[in-house]
């Protein structure tokens, strides 16, 4: 068994080099959104043209990502969504909601702070990990059986 | 045709109203999640038992809601996500993005301050909307082709 | 059996009114675009602003259309498409696309003159039809085993 | 990741050749309908055997086609569907309606003044492209996040 | 509890009949084919024009009771197959292959003679039955839980 | 909102009366196996002819069961699935499993000493109730928002 | 594009022979049920038991068959459905249904005394074949385009 | 042909060990849960931190194996689903049910004097074997053809 892996969210933290560097050795592909966060918001118009209002530059901008992102999250096995600690980060909790209705095994990373906010989408995940080396415990054991320790 | 909406996200404000009442007469009917906030934070434990730990606390309840609100989402033909102007509002973010992926029609509704931090929601939507008003105006286009004035 | 049919496509003449008309008594149900053209262009301006941009003016109407196209075509059991002799018609050529992916019953409706350049969406119908009497002579056959004479 | 691109529509210009030289190095593959005009048009009666009349030659060839168009749009992540400047081209609006019933990210490449004409196709689009170099633009941005300059 | 039941295959005896008023009082509707031998035959070239050819009259015919017998098919919780002493009979099995795609439950009503040229088509069924009574039977108990005698 | 119920598993207590009174003023409606025991045990034998063989005395009788299960399983909003104290009880934890698997939402019904060895079935399920009584207050808590008390 | 074929229907002829033979070189491959009739006939008791009574020797053995039948029609983009000059076949007809209601690219393969009582079949195909080299000539076409001579 | 092959249920024999190596040199790939108890038992609060109530111990634990028992059982194209003698495995029937909704091949495996209990299970089964080496013969013939002696 192998497990694709989507990694969804934060953008301002290095926990997804902490995932893929904890899970090296483990049969996993990782996927994740464009992380270059002024990539991301002008690539509409970089690519398109530009836009004279900010609705339309960002429009054109979040159409082009969703390329990405729905194929990276349609080839998932497992969507992992991060919630840092700032930020309205409503596209993470929209990749949740797309996931759970494609019925993708979901792992919500956040800190303990931010529970009560995100409990419905707690509600429809198999996991919530407060830490990156959690979410790679999950991964190896669920790949090999293995528990740390 | 008829159309079955489901109102999803903010709870602190009269927006549903405004749109139930605004949409009288014509073939629509809403479903929406339970807004009693209390009764929703605490319908988990009221009715199955009480947990020392908020975490399961919340669990239970969002588990309940979810019986609903899923419910709800599968059977609209339009989901209006309205996200206000406080709060972290990811079960709104969630809704949309579960919405999405079943292939609804999607309207958002939301302030304009709330315009960028939205856009990957946006990007999945058919219309974006400011006012409870504008969103009783596509329905009655929809339904029945008259435009204001 | 009852059948709901979505008359899809061209909207100046009166071809819907045709097979409407000569429908009168068979357990049908029907749905159709906005067929005032100008409503139909203007709409999402209309309800949601204006647009500097004819691309956005546009882009915003044909989504607000999408809300009601999608809707009809998912509860149909019968897409009937119409091709008239005049304008691209890439609406009525996307729908019938859209029809045949969710495995809808098609019918087509052209002059016969038309025929080498619908080649593609005859073959994904389940009639050609040149005018509206044969549409609903289909319509009544399929419902009631009858044929005319 | 990879990505898997169909190529739909106008055969009477080089745009797709000049698409696949443009994506030299990425991680794509592209597949096309047949593109030699000739045989995309007898290759029913060719294989299959002569028809007197003109509309079951185009049928059965249109027919023989579909194997490889549905085959191919399954299978995309992307299609890009181009519309020229001259013909009906009929097919690429259904191909394209095809792709969004599936859930397929659509790319329209098509010269400004089919704008208005496009817009339903382009309300199903998640970017709308003048240039097979812009296309190119998007398909190296959507696997690397790099953009151009 | 209801149930749509679709009553597929022979058309040369009374078996549809026997059914019909055997469930007199249940909370069942039937759906059938066109058992007019000679419009079912004719229906194409009787509405869309004649054809020359013996393979085209067919086809257009065949078409036609298409959209009849999907939607049927579609709609119904319970096919019923029944396959006769005489001829060739591959719509009624075909209409097996394809309800037991969509997961309908499939009845199978056969003369015992033809138990092993139909055992495929009897490995996807829920029951084999030889009378149209035994039919009834199930029908009865399926809904109410009553048993003969 | 109303809600359609099935109500899968032990049936040798009153605990589908009990839920079905509980819930009098309620939009829901129940659906539920045929519950005497030896009409459920002996229906394919008595409708369609004995067998020598136990093996098949008890196929042909499940397979009329499923029948009707897969179709109330298919209608339901919301599955509930009892297990009493007494038995195997697989079928329960199957039509659980078979549930799950078409995203509908489930509710567990067991007494406390079945919780470690329902844990992956609890996994599935959005309630896990002791009582009759509990699962009448989520069906009211769903449909209505009130609490008890 | 690569293309995986099921040969599906008569097990007499060396008709799956002349196809794959004649395919040489062309990216395909082919899958088909068991053609050794007596293993296809006697699997179910020769690996789980004898069975008296003859229709469950048969039925248990059809189901095996079917593990590799639905298995290969689920994994294929075309289902060739050869019908020859004896016996019933349905489980060839049933083959067709089962993977039109799939959306599989069908071809079917028959002598042309067939064609009548063939018509709903062929109604569902996208290409009706006389001779295993026509299926040839319709694979190399739909691979590279190329036309015979 | 290869195939992908779910061995779920009982972990406290060697069954699976017997049909792997029983299948060696057959073109197919097995998955199967974490058969350590403990690890599969404790794995919840091992990785994401201890619960004071069993029954969170157990729904964290059941939930992360759940990422793997649904990859695996969504990648299979057979369920071979063992009962063993002793204990509930109500988790078995589970996956039973939700391998049967997805339209999975399943082999029951079973001691003879558990038949009654699982009729509704069997019922859903290609085949019913009460030894692993049973289910190799049935891997073989599926594959090759091939029936023993």
């Amino acid at each position: 068994m192998s497990l694709n892996i989507y990694l969804s969210g934060e953008i301002h933290s290095d926990w997804r080099e902490q995932i893929i560097k904890g899970a090296a050795g483990l049969d996993v592909s990782f996927s994740a959104p464009v992380t270059d966060h002024d990539a991301s918001d002008d690539c509409g118009v970089a690519l398109l043209g530009v836009e004279a209002d900010k609705f339309w530059h960002d429009h054109k901008g979040a159409k082009l990502n969703a390329i990405r992102t729905r194929r990276a999250i349609g080839e998932a096995d497992i969507v992992v969504v991060r919630f840092g600690e700032k930020y309205k980060q409503w596209n993470a909790a929209f990749d949740a909601g797309y996931a759970a209705a494609l019925g993708k095994s979901i792992i919500v990373l956040n800190p303990p702070e931010h529970q009560h906010a995100l409990k419905e989408v707690h509600a429809a995940a198999l996991a919530v990990a407060e830490t990156p080396a959690q979410v790679v415990g999950i991964l190896r054991y669920v790949l090999t059986g293995a528990l740390p320790g």
